[in-house]
């Protein structure tokens, strides 16, 4: 009953079967390596479009990089409240660009509000240097809280960002749970609705360590290799990394998964809403579900090995929870079973 | 009537007699002149113990440089929402900090909450390195809406900021305007109440360049003087600094400057309250005044040659400003007259 | 006929093999699974006494991350003028540590000489703000140059770096190949002779990531996890690094590994003495030579198939190469063959 | 007979009338007054072209800032081994461009020989991330060795440097004295002959705090509003900055000045040459001498009042100095008087 977090998993036996077969001979290192171009290859299949990929170690290098890539002196982005870039980064995103300031912006779910996103812009007046200058806003798809954006609420927000000459960055940690999750492909996700960058993670999602920076307009790419390897984020092995996403993708492995890992977050949830001791703090549609327990159900629950999270409420919620009660995280994964599922919905009865 | 910032007014007579003074011969560079110890043992004098201080160019540097000099890797600072570190220095606080993040806590008035910063500071679980941690709190007396912490409210938030391990900041850029509508002594203003390092601005105030950085524990700054000249706000001819401060400090100056100002403005704001067209937007004592304003009055007063700014609403109080109003900033200075409040004042009525 | 480098190995099977073990199931995330802590205690008795072991993702982000651990404001490295934090990590040291300047030091085959390094401190006097402060020395064993330290000239540089209070850091992105070609301990080759920080790579040895941070001192390290958060290094799978080190160690593996590609180094160099259309630059014992080509011989052996880089000389060395010649690094590993060298040596000759 | 350094004089009457002309009534703040907008057009003038003007407040701060403006990522800076932004400013280069390394090329007479700045550059190869890319070369003129480059060496290096797509950068702390040494105009010693952006001092010769970034194309000024802001070197009082060169420029004060202050120096200089004690390590022909004397003869000279700094010998001249000797700098100023220079002298025989 491991629902800590998707990044408590392993790997998928056909992403170490990859790395095995990759592991005899030669290949050119730092990215150079006929692998490397394959893997490339197959992300411009997947968003239908010639995209710029560079693989990274982290999804915070992920974001933290994407962010330099598109920073301006003062620079900004303006992001949710409780993004993980601001929470759960250890102030990455500052430090890699030298002091952009995460603007934090609220809404519900943890999505971006656009008439709070509005409102926040406007404080930002042309050449007014002492405000520093907007350089991107970022969205999270699945967000921290689980949540989804629509198609058309990336739509919306790309829309505010790009009248202001900002790129639009999606954080993608569990892009594959949110695919599933909102039945969009990956273009329609993406670029088609304005995302300009993308943080694509494999990781928690059946690889052990596959993160990549898509961008959709090359160009924007062409300091990256300098970024990269400055931010010591250029793996020399990288063939290693192009073999995980390569059995990731192969024969629709990623999906899979991530529908697994959402059914049995569903599964997860009938059981929660069944139970008289917990609520859902709010809905949610991917792999990460909310609830809100009694105490003593969660010391119960952790009592006969259930593992997971107290979660910090969000901002404007702090007031969501009782005197005696605690929010939790409950994650589950490709590699989470019916049975622990079954097992902890009982316990919550 | 030029009510812009209280930086548009020029140097007092006093102080460019000192500058003009000490302008012959030849006196050691960097900091090492007589002068230069004379303006220490007289901060010490003010404070009523041993200081370390050290003069910057800079308000942001004296706020970027201190953040500096007590931090921490992952370090934030927890501040005002709309403090000036975060609305108006363009990011410096974070670049000069190597990406600290600025954490915004909401209170009335410009003042941090104590409630918020407890509940702010509960989201930092010890060692759990993705949050970052806590390294300093940060104040400004007074504040960017003009209003004051009184010495009771100072030693709360000390309080909690020290009960985490956390520096305790004062962005006192309009210090002595501050002191003189508290009616509060330096030492009580700062050290007594549990200030550990204070931003004293000097330049708004009757000088041309006189801002410092004060340790109210000398053992903090040992790393200081490496982080200034890195930084580079290590003038080369600081006796020129020095004789600013002195004639500044010379004869209560400071203090007989500052009072005027907040006598202007209490004149101002009388004004205001008097107008059928304007009120105050929120009540303050010191030289800084708020009012909304009508926008043909605006309009009016800007055609007559008043000069003052439109202001960034606070965050929680964006309802505020009507659909014909506009929210302005006055401010008064030591060289403010008599005759252009009254005139203000009869333009408005 | 790959002599490009060992970074373009592959992984030896043990090493996927230990990935494939920890796929299945549920373990604690960053850092603090029980295989974590296996490998930690593999290192304690690797190096013979308590360590504090952190994985990080290339080795430069171990050495850059290393220098931000000691670093002080105004910072200065003092490591060799063809250092590899200076030639190959585009600005990642001067980065990670918000600008520490890395001060080249001049020396033979790529190693500070003593002499050298103690006039360049005295440059530094106490307390003189403007030249900054030296913060570490750095040495790589074996170097750029692939050439080794003795003991006792370690100890010399401990000494001197010790003297001057500044933590003196090893650069082992090569450690296993050091340790083979100088037939010292880990501890000999470390902390006995004065090391305080080593950056320890296992990647090009036959690993495909596993390089990690090791301070023989704890304490030192107080802040380092923070360090690696904020430097986008922490793994949220970390369990699959420390599997590869757990294999790397076991039965002497790495040590097997390195000896294979000293020998064909050797082999190598024989081959290079035999021919006369090539002459080693320099004396080399580990797994790099340095081998000065006829052009036309290096394009003969390009063209049947041989991978090897053209090198930049030492600065000091530039006039060592004639009109018609060229400098090449050639690096064998773990998994180069032995009729891979036969045949290159027979095309030399 | 205070030869420690010219930062060590006043500031000259004429600049002190104008700072208190300036004192009384309001102005605009941050750069946007009337007299800021006269100041730039003298600057205009005085190059004999549009030019865009920044001021700031130290050298470091317009050297560290002029690079940030052109930074690269992973960017590197060719300058002189024994120049001031590697030698003097406490990393404020590499604080300020977040690690771009300063890239020592080696001179005669602190002047980069073309030759090394040539095989430098060739180290660096096109899309090689490794080494990071070269992004500016910088000249001091006069350099610190207080030697000169002729407008044909200018034009050589910018050559090289723009052969790179490089931005040529000058040091000129000391501008007006190497204009009167060299005898040439001020746009023929920049921007004719190649020079893109120019740190121009006023400080040392007459101002108390005046020094300027200077861009040649104003385009490449584009962000630099906000890197100034982000760098805490946006003055609020900008006026009395403007006031300071106003003074400085009118009637020729400031080539008056450095005429003064070169004179003082070679009659210095004659001093030197005719003492049996001491001899011009190297030609000088600006208002800085350097020289090696007797360690008794410098005892002595001390003891009667006289105040010089020893000085690092250049790297490679260390064998220079002989066991009882010291190498010394000496450096006149707008108010060195002929009485110290002849006293000196007469000590020295």
């Amino acid at each position: 009953m491991i629902f800590a977090s998707d990044n408590w998993s392993g790997a998928h036996p056909a992403v170490n079967a990859a790395i095995a077969a990759e592991s005899g001979g030669m290949a050119a290192a730092y990215g150079a390596s006929t692998l490397d171009r394959a893997v490339e290859q197959r992300f411009n299949e997947i968003f239908e479009r010639e995209v710029a990929v560079f693989f990274v170690g982290t999804g915070t290098a992920a974001n933290s990089l994407a962010f330099a890539a598109v920073n301006r002196p003062g620079g900004v982005v303006l992001c949710h409240r409780e993004a993980h870039v601001i929470e759960d980064e250890c102030g990455a995103p500052e430090f890699f660009t030298h002091g952009a300031r995460m603007a934090p912006i609220d809404g519900d779910g943890g999505r971006i509000d656009p008439v709070n996103l509005q409102r926040e812009l406007s404080r930002f007046k042309p050449d007014f240097v002492h405000a520093g200058q907007p350089m991107a806003v970022s969205i999270s798809q699945p967000g921290e809280a689980g949540t989804l954006y629509s198609a058309e609420e990336i739509q919306v927000i790309a829309g505010i960002a790009h009248g202001r000459d900002l790129a639009l960055h999606m954080d993608g940690a569990r892009f594959a749970n949110g695919l599933i999750a909102s039945g969009l492909s990956p273009a329609e996700m993406t670029w088609k609705r304005g995302v300009d960058i993308l943080s694509f993670g494999a990781t928690k999602n059946g690889c052990w360590c596959a993160e990549a920076v898509v961008f959709f307009e090359p160009e924007r790419a062409r300091q990256f290799p300098y970024i990269r390897k400055r931010g010591a984020q250029l793996f020399s092995k990288t063939r290693f990394v192009a073999a995980q996403f390569m059995a990731y993708f192969g024969d629709g492995l990623w999906l899979e998964m991530a529908t697994h890992a959402n059914a049995m977050a569903d599964r997860l949830r009938a059981g929660i809403d069944a139970s008289p001791h917990a609520r859902q703090a709010w809905e949610t549609h991917t792999n990460e579900s909310f609830a809100i327990l009694e105490k003593p159900t969660a010391e119960r629950l952790r009592a006969e090995g259930a593992v997971f999270y107290d979660w910090n409420p969000p901002h404007a919620l702090h007031t969501l929870i009782g005197e005696n009660e605690t929010l939790v995280r409950l994650v589950t994964s490709w590699s989470t079973e019916e049975a622990e599922v079954d097992r902890f919905s009982q316990l919550l009865a």
